[in-house]
């Protein structure tokens, strides 16, 4: 699949570059942030799903993550959160919804389906493009996220246990059955509420629970969207009747912002890279 | 003077905050972001003077210096580059010039001279906003800044030797009196001619030459504007006629961006921090 390097910065002694392609899975033009340490590779690939209303940008831009990324030899990729483009159905009043709020699934209603299969696109055509056109290394490869990017990480990492090696979340959603967000998403998104626990960490955890690997989550307890949102409680009580290890931290005095990502991203970093070893 | 904290965030265990207060100097009201780093201080203050079209934002969300001067126990200000509000005089077709542009000088020709004294609220007023509110160390005070706000650094840093212990710059503006950046600004902003030499460094440094103090410059290669309008090699020149030490130091590969800044704000936050110990 040929790509089209649209930036490419010099950073940290590694290469900062913002790529666009075609994409199938959503039917138009893609965009993706990596960020390529120093050296030949290949590189081990971090995944960094963003949340609601962002993109490549938001992460690539206020993440800070390019000097331990560099340090640590990882390959980070910051990829969109919906499709983009004219053609791509939206709800322009809402940012919870539509572009920017792909939400990591696979539609399956109308109008949404013809173009927003997130799911399929982060787990097999992006790493597909990244072999294709950079010396990654797809057999080392991990996934983290923000907020519905946080979802998506769980989503994805616990159901594809064999391509990533280590999960770890930002402030996540993880029982979006049970919240507005997640609620209005995966009805619009999805034909029935059966389809509904596929997207569901809380639920997912209890068949895909990885007992010799610890999920990472840090959360803000100065976050506005704790409670209405979030619940990462949910999740560790599901990870806990699952024997899933999950080490969640609860951090007094920050909030969903850049500002509390940015303070514990390179422990992330640290805490992927051991796992992406070898 | 009283001022109104318009946004907090926790970062590196320190806060990051966005102040609004009304200025004299530059009759209106102005903002600029502070790091406060753990610990009650009095902390001592490093300046970050932005370049063209930016504000306190660019360098705060995109600079990454909050792990470092968490860790140094620096407060770092980022001022804005203009004044700004409905009735400040502007060139709304120029990006070079008016808003986002002031270049920190005091300006003496009409219509500038009512708002654009950025000089005088760089040096004087909002030192005095910082002690008013802040727990800082005034007599620990140090001075930086990028491209306008490289030469903003310069300039002020030389004609201050009481005020600022340290001078830094990436990518400066060195010699504005023979570029067009420069010679725009400063034709429009003052009144005579007579007066460029008060903010040219690379006529500064004949007079102010700080003979013990090394300045530190870092410059990438790749910059676009390098030759046309920064021109380092002007300043070495000029800094070893006078006898002025300076490290200027050029990048292979690096570019005009906050990829570049981002990769070198560290070095440039320990070369300041030695200077501002005891």
């Amino acid at each position: 699949m040929s790509i089209n390097i649209v930036s490419d910065w010099k950073s940290f002694g590694g290469r900062q570059q913002v790529v666009e392609h075609e994409s199938k899975a959503c039917g138009g033009t893609m965009k993706f942030g990596i960020f390529l340490p120093p050296g030949d590779g290949p590189h081990p690939v971090l995944y960094f799903l963003s949340g609601l209303t962002c993109s490549w940008q938001n992460v690539t831009e206020k993440g800070g993550f390019q000097r331990l990324a560099a340090e640590l030899g990882v390959a980070v990729v910051a990829p969109d959160t919906s499709p983009r483009g004219e053609d791509v159905h939206d709800t322009p009043d809402r940012w919870d919804l539509g572009k920017g709020a792909g939400f990591y699934v696979n539609a399956t209603a109308e109008p949404w389906s013809k173009h927003y299969q997130m799911y399929d696109y982060i787990v097999e055509e992006l790493p597909q493009v990244l072999a294709d056109n950079f010396p990654v290394d797809l057999s080392r490869q991990s996934i983290t996220g923000h907020s519905m990017g946080g979802l998506g990480a769980l989503v994805i990492g616990l159901r594809n246990p064999e391509q990533y090696r280590a999960i770890s979340a930002f402030s996540p959603i993880v029982a979006p059955s049970e919240v507005q967000w997640g609620q209005d998403a995966l009805g619009a998104y999805l034909q029935s509420e059966d389809e509904w626990a596929a997207y569901d960490p809380t639920k997912l955890v209890a068949k895909y629970a990885q007992k010799d690997r610890e999920i990472l989550i840090d959360q803000g307890k100065a976050d506005n969207f704790l409670e209405p949102q979030l619940r990462p409680q949910r999740f560790a009580d599901a990870c806990k009747a699952a024997g899933q290890p999950l080490n969640l931290r609860l951090h007094e005095g920050y909030d969903h912002s850049y500002y509390f990502i940015s303070t514990f991203l390179g422990e992330h970093l640290e805490f992927h890279a051991r796992a992406l070893r070898g």
